[in-house]
């Protein structure tokens, strides 16, 4: 089976390459790799990595020619650049995967499509608890561009041109690396920068609920919607993944449990209207009944998620 | 104010240019009528009329530049041919939307736009009464398309490119002309085709509950929604506008009450279970507070939607 990756160079697209190249998916026997940026080879499996612009006439076309059995499409601009720059992100984020589909549309074979969406296609006002059948009523541009998408998607599997599962992320927490300009970067930067001695910032007030999950599980789950039986699959076209519901005061009783005290006091309430704006505008919990169902799989606590972290990067204490 | 409506030919786009030529908008002072074939002028106000194709290049853009200040976006394919004919439906229903926003994008005037959508953005399963949030859930190509197109209106609009509402419009019964294949025409067929002496069709059980409104109030409707304060109904980027809940038992009777006991009978049960799983598949009632609050039309009866359409084209009894 040849599984293609759109966006293998980012940080969950890395990820999910090595996962199916250790084997969360069965029969995988070769795989191509493609982003904007050389993406990096897997250690075990036969596998192509190729740096190219998707938006390049014809390159989409080509790489469907090569019959992958399974894609994962994950590239996209982000949120803000989409919102900034209105042409680009529905270049990218709309006309990019519709020129996917209709390159699949036109070949013989019918491959299983994994397409990341986004929480961002619900919009404010939320329930405590979202349900699966909520209303899409995005807020921004590139929660525009994830619905339009999902539409497609679903309604390409539908004509039975392609076997497409949308699923929609939570928040991924704890990301490696460097802070970010995102509005939800501090959910990663408040634990893993304490974490390595550093000082982070917290725009918003503690009792903030948030829904996330770590960055094994998220790629797990995009690999289970890939891997799970297409039959079992296809009665949900838009799944949203599982995630854990959280309060920025008990993300840091986990750091705190996990580094002592002075690794919270690290982390430092500041003024910033406009993050707490954004992130308080998220829903804070959603029902994911279809993705337990599916044997999705979820954190079992932060703690968990934290220990994740620590055991792949690390602590400075 | 230059009003614009593009599907000026077919029978709501005819109604409502009558309609806006006898005042139904305040303010008009010109009206430019496009259509795949000749529309019909106004007897009233200076009248552009022209045929053209909408789907030849820069054809939306140079109407565009003509600056109209209101735009009735009617023109698309309908459910059935959208189904059938892949490619055209995505060109004509989604592309043609798009770059008529596109175009609007461009310009420095921020018109006022009203597009037409439909019904066919939910799909099953319903509760009795559809609620105003429903999740949008297309079951076909048709749905798919105006739902995609409802999402850009909306961040078109919420971009401030321009003053964008989308209107979903209740089954229009009774449609005047030759009976025709959509899977709703009995919905007209079983009214009209025994006002005029002669024998109908009736492929569902008498009990089947739908949601339907008098081409007049429909037409209403799109005025409506081009007419009331940009500051009140700009909070609604989409509205599903009002209708009465009906079973079919009901429109007979009022059949009966119209036009006697011989005309109730030459409507014929007839066995069609692909017409009556279509019909039986849509919703029956749905949420309009919205419409309500913003004093959109509705009619006040069945027998009111026979009146109106026996006092435009009379009866054979």
């Amino acid at each position: 089976m040849h599984v293609m990756i759109l966006g293998a160079a980012g940080m969950l697209g890395q990820k999910l390459a090595r996962a199916v190249d250790a084997g969360a998916i069965p029969g995988v026997s070769h795989l191509t790799l493609v982003d904007r940026v050389q993406p990096q080879p897997v250690p075990g499996l036969p596998c192509v990595c190729e740096a190219v612009d998707l938006e390049t006439p014809d390159v989409v076309e080509a790489l469907v020619e090569r019959d992958p059995d399974l894609v994962f499409h994950l590239a996209a601009v982000v949120s803000g650049q989409a919102e900034a720059e209105f042409e680009t992100g529905y270049a990218v984020n709309l006309d990019l995967t519709r020129r996917l589909l209709e390159a699949i549309r036109h070949r013989a074979r019918v491959p299983r499509l994994v397409f990341s969406s986004s929480l961002a296609v619900y919009g404010p006002p939320f329930p405590d608890i979202v349900p699966e059948d909520f209303v899409l009523r995005p807020a921004s541009s590139y929660g525009v561009q994830k619905a339009m998408c999902e539409l497609l998607v679903s309604d390409y599997t539908r004509k039975g041109f392609v076997h497409g599962t949308s699923v929609r992320l939570p928040t991924v927490s704890i990301r490696p690396g460097a802070p970010n300009a995102a509005a939800s970067g501090f959910l990663s930067g408040i634990l893993r920068e304490p974490l390595a001695g550093k000082d982070a910032e917290l725009p918003v007030d503690e009792n903030t609920r948030v829904w996330i999950a770590s960055p094994d599980v998220s790629v797990q789950g995009l690999a289970h919607a890939g891997a799970v039986e297409w039959t079992r699959i296809s009665a949900y076209p838009v799944l949203n993944l599982r995630g854990i519901s959280v309060t920025v005061s008990e993300m840091l009783d986990a750091l705190e449990a996990e580094a002592g005290p002075a690794a919270r006091a690290r982390v430092q309430r500041v003024d910033r209207p406009e993050v707490a704006r954004i992130v308080q505008s998220w829903p804070q919990a959603f029902e994911t009944k279809a993705a337990e169902e599916l044997g999705f799989p979820v954190n079992a606590s932060i703690a968990d998620i934290v220990h994740e972290y620590v055991s792949q990067f690390g602590k400075t204490i």
